[in-house]
């Protein structure tokens, strides 16, 4: 599982990142700024599933690699947007943000059950719940510190997707590690992203039954 | 001391969940919004108090009936909130947030104090400490996400009110164990309930001696 | 090594507990809430430190000595605030403002690595990283929780400052501690001062080659 698990890792760091340093370019943010954004979201879900687990000091504290990726896609958005596009809320930006904030919940998801598992947890209830806090913590971080309203709060379609992604790889878990690993991950990248795609809504409680205010 | 301790912990979570709940659904969150902010804030004193005294993964995580509670109060806030009153700032409202707020503050507050006392600590600081951080934990955490200034810092006999039934829940711990949990928490809700009716009021710095600005 | 790291914690906790209390009171909080900020500033950054190196109950829950010097420096804050100068965005507010902060940023910053080496790390990517996460973790929090955008993202040369000053304390302190410490703690604070005299500025992404919008 180890293999797998860090490869996951390593991909939902990377995308986190990216998202951060996006959120933080559109704020126009400075070289640091970026850095420390991109960064913040990338490690802040493994943090959380670390200490919630009581593994300290957390991964990311022991193994430089998780910030050396988080710093250079950091880099490379803060280089890109520099030279060229700064439209920043037009479609490509809004479509890239989208599928690494996706890509980032799917796999830190799938992250904590994985790491739950490895420490000994059994509990279905305590591997979704682990995984769906590591899943949404790095991107509730972003937002809380970009002073935005955090995507779990905005996007319809965001902990829930974190939640299917997470019963499917637990209930798998027991079978096969790295399918239950891969396709917990693609349930929660494809439903979130179907969910944009088609704008998926749920109910509020303002909009009454038949009609309401315009 | 075990019973008393969860039957005041899951009355504090249903009272806090319902208050995030209700904060939720002013900001016209979805349903999975209301959840959200309903279990954050009825779990996330629970977890701090764990983090801190070292008990991982944290009693939130292992017995599902905190987030259970949580989900039907948020669940039932919504519905009555969809169906009925819409007037999100009148009376009723203030009323109800004020009481389930005050409940939840009481509640966690001895919860964290005899949490502590279970897990082996004896000093009165610790104890006072470490209740007045789990009783205004899961408030501050569902303002700071919801966006809003926090309650600890509007409200003026907030913390206040959590340190006074701390203190003689502490005081009263080595006497007998239910009177103190039972004594503390209805001290914290007296107090923020006075606090409220009469408008008690603590000084700001801004405002000087005699008169100033307009 | 005790010694002087206990001596530059207790100075980063006074100067910690200013700059919140001076953050409370320019936004016109109650006496309560200027404690509450300041105490919450002070103690963030060596919570956090001890949670992430598993050492719980956090020290700052041990020993009254944290709480207490952060509540007489808020006090007194208060107190000169209430009686005099309300002209909170002057010269002399900014002032102060920088030089606490600046201290409480280099004193935890070297207060982590002591800690943490202490605790028994060695490696010298952790001891950075947990320097800089204890060095900013209480101004972030002060910030966020007073609804201001991080310092860390609006102050050109912050983290920077905190890195300098821990990789120069991580290499030093296999030589001598107390120097280690002490040229740490100085190097943070007169980067962080240098960089506000004269302005550094790190590029922004928004910032085209040549020119760019007005």
């Amino acid at each position: 599982m180890e293999t797998i698990l860090l490869a996951l890792e390593l991909i939902g760091t990377a995308a986190f990142a990216v998202s951060g340093a996006f959120t933080a370019v559109r704020r126009d943010m400075d070289v640091f700024g970026v850095m420390i954004l991109a960064l913040t979201t990338a490690v802040g879900g493994g943090v959380i599933r670390d200490l919630i687990l009581g593994l300290t000091p957390p991964r990311t504290f022991q193994h430089p690699v998780y910030a050396l990726i988080s710093l250079c896609a950091a880099l490379a958005v803060f280089l890109i947007a520099r030279r060229g596009g700064t439209e920043k809320s037009t479609g490509p930006y809004a479509l890239t943000m989208l599928v690494m904030d996706s890509l980032g919940l799917g796999a830190f998801t799938v992250s904590g059950i994985g790491t739950a598992a490895d420490a000994g947890q059994d509990g279905l209830f305590l591997l979704v719940f682990v995984g769906v806090v590591t899943g949404v913590g790095g991107g509730v971080l972003r937002d809380v510190l970009a002073g935005e309203t955090p995507y779990i709060f905005r996007k319809h379609v965001y902990a829930s997707a974190s939640i299917a992604g997470a019963l499917l790889c637990a209930a798998l878990l027991g079978e096969n590690e790295t399918l239950a690993l891969t396709l917990g991950m693609a349930a929660t990248v494809l439903i979130r992203l179907l969910a944009a795609a088609f704008r998926w809504n749920l109910p509020h409680a303002g909009k009454g039954a038949g009609g309401g205010a315009p």
